[in-house]
Formats: C-alpha cells, structure tokens, sequence
C-alpha cells in the first residue's frame, strides 16, 4: 500500500501521513548523495545544506500531486529529492554575503558561515548537477518521460526562472511600485519552482495535458500565497521562530511593505482559495494538499 | 555536405576547418541564450562569459569525436555548446575572489569584476541550468540517447567531478604530494570534462561500448596533458598572450611546481601520446583532432 493510499484510507491523521512521507524523503536525500568518494568538507556541506530541518514542501508537494501507486512511490520521491536539491541550492546562494548576507537557515548557521563561501558555492553546484543526474537516471521512468521532466526542471531554475527572480530582487527590486510587479518576481523566486514541483508529478502520474495545465495554475496561486506569506513572517516572526534571519527584506518592495499586512494578508489568502479551486479542476485528490496548505500556510499567516 | 567531411576531403587546411565549426558553434552559443525575457543585466553577465574569445577546445573535441553528417550537424553544435556552458559557468565561480580571485579571463575582465559577484554567481546557475535543458529538448536525439548524455554530464560536472576537484584545489591542494595525487585532481578539474564532452560526440554517434572506452582514454590523455600544459604556461606566459591571470597557481603543487618544468613537459608528451594511441583504437577519424592537439598543446608547450 503505497503512502497515499494510507493517507487517503485513512482519511484522518493527515500530518502524521505528511510527517511519514518527509521522513521517507528525509532518507531518500541522504541516500541520493552517497554516490561514491567525494571530497570529505565538500560533502559534510551538501549534507550540511540538504539535510537541515526543512518542511519539504516542493517534494511533498510533487509527492501528492503524483498520487503514486506502489510502482512509483520511490520514484516520487527521487523526483522530489531533485526538486529539494535545487531548491537548496538557491538558498546556499541566497544567503552568500554578496547576496542576502544571513547568517542562519533551516535552524543552522548558513552553508558559507559554517563552511565558507568557496565550498558553499561549490556544494551548491554539486546540488544542483545531482538533481539533473538523478532525473536522467530514474529507472521506472521512461526516458522521453525523463526529458520532459529535466526540461521542466531546468526552465523553472535557471535564468528565466529561479534565478532571474533573484538577479531582479538584488539588482532591480527599486523599480518595482505595483501589486503586478511584486507578483512576477513572486512568481520568478518561489512560484516558478512550486509550479515545476507540481507539474512533475502531473507529468509523472501521466495526466492529460488539459489537467496538467489546472495542475500548474494551482501551484502559481499557491506559490505566490507562500511567498506572500514568507514576507509577513519576516515582519512579524523572530530567527529563532523560522529558523532563519528575519528582517532580511529591509526596505525592499514586497506587498506587505507597498500595502501593508492587511492586504497582503488578503492577497495570501484569495491565492490559496484560487489554488483550491484549480486544484479541484484537476482532479488530484484534495484533501492531502489542503492539510498542508492549512498547516503551513494558513495557520503562519493568522488573521487580523 | 558536414563540416568534418570537409574536412576529410580537403586533407589540407584543417585549421581553417576548425575556425568554421568554432564560427557555427559561437553563433549557436548567442542563439541558444535568447530563449525569451531575461533580466538584461543578468543576460548581458551570460553573453559576456560565455560570447567571449574562446578556443572552446571541448565542443570541438565533442563535435570532431562525433563526425556528424547532415542531420547530427546542428545537434553536435547544440550538445558542444550545452558542455561549453557548463565550462564557462565553472570558470566564472573559480574567477570569484573567494576563489582563485581572478581579475581577467577570456580577454575580458571576469564577470564578476565585470557585473559584480551575485550576477557573476546567477550567470553561472544560469548557463549551468541552460546546459541540461538543450540537452532535455534535442529533437533529433532519441530521448534515450538524450539521457545518457545528460547522466554523463551531470556526473562529469558534479561532486565527483569538476565540483570536487576545485574543492580540492582550494582546500586540500597541500595534502598532493606525488604524481598520482597530482594527476587525480588534474583528472577531476579538467579531465573529466573532456572525457565527458568526447564521451558525449562518442554517445551521439552511438559507437559501441568498447570504442567509447577508447573514446574516453583518448580524451583523459588529453585532458591530463591539457591541464599540465596550462600550469607550464602560467609559469612562463605573461596575461596579454593567454588572455587570463598568470601566476594564480602561486606555491599551489602541480607536476611544473613538484618536478620542474622539464619532467612536466615530459609527462605532457607523454599524455598527447598515449592519447593518439586510444584515438587510433576508437577508430574515430584521427586527422582533425590531431590538428587540434598540434594548435593548442604541442605548440603551446614548446621543447626544452
């Protein structure tokens, strides 16, 4: 019985499911990275990095979205490890000192502070390449499905995704004044990703194209509701909360700061109910998704 | 009629030849960029690491291994070019001053001299990512084919290869005591990528097994000798004749630092040798790689 099946049977006891499947990834990351002899300070660093108290929500959300039967469940989570290591790697990046300067993440002292930058980058990189490697090597997957899935990958982390949200949020985030221009660097920095997490399970579980589109536009709304939500959390939440710096965000244009909590607040929350709604047109099982968007997302964000 | 099979009918002016494939691989390079809106810094940072003046030996060697006719043409330019990427994306992270803190490379001033280091470090994650999505979306490869050339890769550019030996270069260089230990990370910091860009031309024109093994000694040869000839030249060449920063290697042990530059010159010959001999046995054409070798190593190496 594959963990969705539990959870959906079970139809009760939700986070505990969620709590199995981190686990289960939590093992399957570590494995991923044993692949033979690497420079010893190199590797404690990915470890240091990948292996970090972490709420995993790109691969669980891939993990739900794939709805994997027995055949699949390992391969799920493979694909979610991809995801989670490129995921990380952009944080490594974020917190250099040339970029956001922090000092903590995922409750540890960030990769370059206890590392140093050099081997910081460097297992960033390594992070990085693995995932693409994991991806071309996934047994149980047919290989056109793998390309598709590297394509996916690659588009939503590179310079038309992940990392164009970041050169424009370090270099360009002054020019941005409306609701419209904070939602695409949103979308760039955190949503680009979600969505590729979610459109990889879809393309996993071998969905029709009209119900990977609902699938996609489900994880935009939910993405920019996280991202929105990171944001309130960084006024309001301390480091030793989050388990990172807080007040990183300075003066940058974000909604909190262009329009205050109360609407950013409402924004959050008209996303998740669009994410709900799209969410219910693909036809993916609800009730998982909706226990985390509820317990990551809308219990951070409270009410006014 | 293909660019090599010019080559091989002409039997004379190869150089030349290799100027015409370099040509069509620059115009592909700036062609595969302009994939849609990009930040303009950050793509402006991309065009000037990757567009600059470059021998872009590895996407010849790939596409020389590969002797495409007609239809594999463009494909062997697009494949050299995703390696090429990932070479340029190394490079502008050894440039970083956290790194080898290099002020010049290409003829130009390193990107992050040029763009400062977080848009030189997003290029890099940028080309990087760029790399395994030409090779996710090749039309005309088999989507098996497109994998295993992606596997190859990843590997060659990951933890246990490129990534792992600048680990070891800026952390562990003291602990390289003999030849061997020399030559391992020689192997990681470049050999692996020419193995992998040969391996790729070797994988693209589907040889079996046996001739990519002579493939890949070939290119490790190459490789070792290439990375010896590179620290021979940073002893004697001065910025202006090789473009980059001379005398970055410092007291840093390499085969010139341990055993002179008339044992490493040696061993250099050595290499190109036993390299001719895995070509001969590949069965791969050996007249245009032979030139290559005779441009860029055994004229750059000089005799006693």
């Amino acid at each position: 019985m594959s963990l969705t099946s539990i959870e959906l049977s079970n139809g009760v006891g939700r986070r505990s499911d969620i709590a199995v499947i981190r686990a289960r990834l939590e093992t399957k990351l570590a494995e991923l990275l044993e692949t033979g002899p690497t420079p010893a300070n190199l590797k404690s660093a990915m470890d240091h990095a990948l292996l970090a108290p972490s709420k995993r929500l790109r691969p669980i959300l891939l993990y739900l979205v794939s709805e994997p039967d027995d055949c699949l469940t390992e391969t799920a989570l493979c694909l979610g490890a991809a995801v989670e290591m490129v995921h990380t790697a952009s944080l490594i990046l974020d917190d250099l000192p040339c970029m956001d300067d922090a000092d903590m993440r995922r409750e540890r002292p960030t990769t370059h502070k206890a590392f140093g930058q050099a081997t910081a980058i460097l297992s960033a990189i390594g992070l990085l390449t693995r995932a693409f490697g994991i991806i071309a090597e996934l047994a149980e997957v047919p290989a056109a499905t793998r390309t598709r899935l590297a394509a996916v990958l690659a588009t939503a982390s590179g310079h038309q995704g992940l990392v164009a949200g970041q050169e424009i949020d370090l270099n360009a985030r002054e020019t941005l004044v409306d609701q419209e221009q904070i939602e695409n660097l949103n979308w760039l920095k955190t949503g680009s990703l979600f969505v590729a997490a979610a459109e990889m399970g879809a393309i996993l579980r071998d969905l029709p194209g009209n119900r990977v589109e609902h699938v996609r536009r489900f994880a935009r709304h939910l993405g920019l509701a996280f991202q929105t939500a990171d944001d309130l959390l960084d006024k309001t939440a301390s480091t030793s909360e989050i388990g990172k710096d807080t007040l990183k965000d300075g003066d940058k244009a974000t909604l909190v700061s262009l329009f205050g909590a109360r609407r950013a607040r409402l924004t959050c929350n008209e996303h998740l109910q669009a994410a709900e709604r799209a969410l219910l047109d693909s036809g993916v099982s609800v009730g998982p998704i909706q226990a985390v968007m509820d317990t990551y997302l809308r219990a951070k964000i409270g009410s006014e």
